[in-house]
């Protein structure tokens, strides 16, 4: 392989592909008035990184079960995750994108096996996305790091990260070490989230080695891989009662919800059957109405309006927010998509900032 | 818990829980025209049970990570997969159900350790069966069961089920004992089912220990476990190259396809990335191409309008299927929703029973 034939751009444009799906997903939608190129678009899963973590995942592989890339390949896909100003904000203004919500690449620090280091790790992440968002208030908001694998710590980082950088939510990339959020040792996470009354966004990484099946599927690594190592993460925390523990807890899930959306109906229906098979309730709502009260879906690598249309059929537009997943998807199939989505102008806005800001409560 | 209060039709009173999904589904569909009463409507995922089988079965527990209900709720689901005359017919009647392709309940003989004890039991299961089917032949039609655990006996068993028996395909419940049909020592079993031109169900059952964070998932282990699993297998067998080793191989999927057609977009367009990142092409076609030429979905278990109007839109009208899973489902609530679907009656009969006969070789 000549990689020096590969640029961040030519990964981009695999995204091309999809443009079958757009005109199919959209063949039956009605015709729906021009969008201006100005309009305030916000993409919530937008993700960079700093050199010093970069430096860190580059050295240790990123973690056993990432995509096997040469690492010349993975300098170069780093270096549009370094990329926070000129080229990313013209990329976004090309696409018509007015704010990008950031948040570090997945697995952020999840995956260092010292967790003082990535305790530290976090915290510069967070003051250098701080700076970020400050240089460029009108054009960044930013989710802020943490290093689960010391959950008390963890707390006090969103603490500081919300009250005093004044960021917008928290990122956990699903696992720490193959460990899941249900276990009750991360309490503290959550009760930092609840009583800033901030959202968590559980990004996908790689399947955790208890989803060792789901590991190494080549190909199908990320389209399959991280939605079923997300999607069990939130059946666990669902089905553990977290969100009969916490509420008014809200957590995000991108690309489609992971899959959720889809299963809703059968959710509800088999728990139910469950439930009479083992002659108890362990929750006290339906899951459905977890979904519709506890989570947020976002679009990001999903901007076809089949699955966009579902997650709005079930989950109901104003829990339903745009993102592109830049740079790992272009922006710009993404805008032309959503712009083409037959949507009312209404239901357009809350799509694509309405929503984005009254949850991570950016300035409107 | 009373066990006493427990009876098969109030399991099945489960599914009207989901009632509300139908509507919410259908809210903006078309009116459709009356459908009638004795439409050929056949359904293609409906299990049963041998007294023997079900009798390990019992002894075992089942599966270690089977739904934990008491032995005595067990025996009494039991009954309803024993039933297959005049309990099941009538059943079948009130529904407007013309026919059922029955096949043995999940895991079947896949967690016998004793591979001969397997193979024998299956053929028991499928001499069975094909009584079964002489006996009511507008009726029922068979799904044959193999013991995976010897992979030659099992392709002799689908030849002897298939040409001697005359029944319509093959099931495999997933995983056997931790593997998966992507093991190349399987290959005599996709030999014997592309020789016969006969489709393999592959259904869910509880996940591997490959996927242990998707075991035990209280009230979520059939509606999220059972498809991570079964939706995990098939991302390995297409990633494996199944398809363009055996370009002629037809699979069938349940429960809204495990998830896959949801995913269908993101897996082309992640694939395509993915191949770019690696330097090198693993399969001959795009991830999609497979499931619109090798793979067939059907609605048990997902008879909800939002889902099933993805899967045709995603798949094609001629890749979609009836099944109900009677007796874990109920067969009334998914006719109701099917029959208020918005299809024209050319798909209808496509949808409730001519890509059924077609597939399956059923006596039109």
């Amino acid at each position: 392989m000549r990689t020096a034939a590969i640029n961040r751009r030519a990964f981009i444009g695999a995204g091309a592909a999809s443009s079958v799906w757009l005109a199919a997903g959209n063949s039956t939608a009605a015709t729906t008035d021009a969008v201006p190129k100005n309009y305030r678009r916000i993409a919530v899963e937008e993700c960079f990184n700093i050199p010093e973590i970069a430096e860190v995942q580059l050295a240790m592989g990123v973690s056993r079960h990432a995509i096997q890339m040469s690492n010349a390949t993975r300098k170069q896909l780093f270096e549009g995750l370094l990329e926070v100003e000129a080229g990313r904000l013209r990329d976004m203004d090309a696409a018509g994108v007015a704010m990008a919500v950031l948040s570090i690449n997945a697995p952020g620090v999840q995956n260092l096996p010292d967790a003082a280091q990535a305790t530290a790790l976090a915290r510069v992440a967070n003051d250098r996305l701080a700076e970020l968002v400050r240089k460029y208030p009108t054009r960044y908001g930013g989710l802020l790091s943490v290093a689960p694998q010391d959950p008390a710590a963890a707390a006090r980082e969103i603490e500081r990260g919300i009250t005093q950088l004044g960021l917008n939510g928290v990122i956990i990339n699903s696992h720490t070490n193959g460990e899941y959020l249900d276990d009750r040792k991360f309490a503290p996470i959550f009760e930092a989230l609840v009583a800033l009354g901030v959202p968590l966004y559980l990004h996908p990484r790689e399947p955790s080695d208890r989803l060792a099946a789901a590991q190494d599927i080549p190909g199908f690594n990320v389209g399959w891989g991280y939605a079923a190592e997300t999607g069990t993460h939130v059946a666990r925390l669902i089905t553990s009662g977290l969100f009969d523990r916490y509420p008014t807890l809200q957590l995000v899930l991108g690309h489609g919800g992971e899959g959720l959306p889809y299963f809703l109906s059968r959710l509800d229906n088999r728990f139910e059957f469950e439930m009479k098979l083992v002659g108890r309730q362990t929750l006290q709502r339906k899951p459905s109405e977890y979904l519709r009260q506890n989570i947020h879906c976002t679009t990001s690598g999903m901007n076809y309006w089949p699955q966009v249309r579902m997650m709005i059929e079930v989950l109901g537009i104003e829990r339903v927010l745009f993102a592109a997943d830049y740079p790992m998807e272009d922006m710009l199939p993404a805008v032309s998509a959503m712009d083409a989505a037959p949507l009312s102008a209404a239901d357009r806005a809350r799509f694509y900032h309405g929503n984005a800001e009254r949850l991570f409560k950016l300035r409107s």
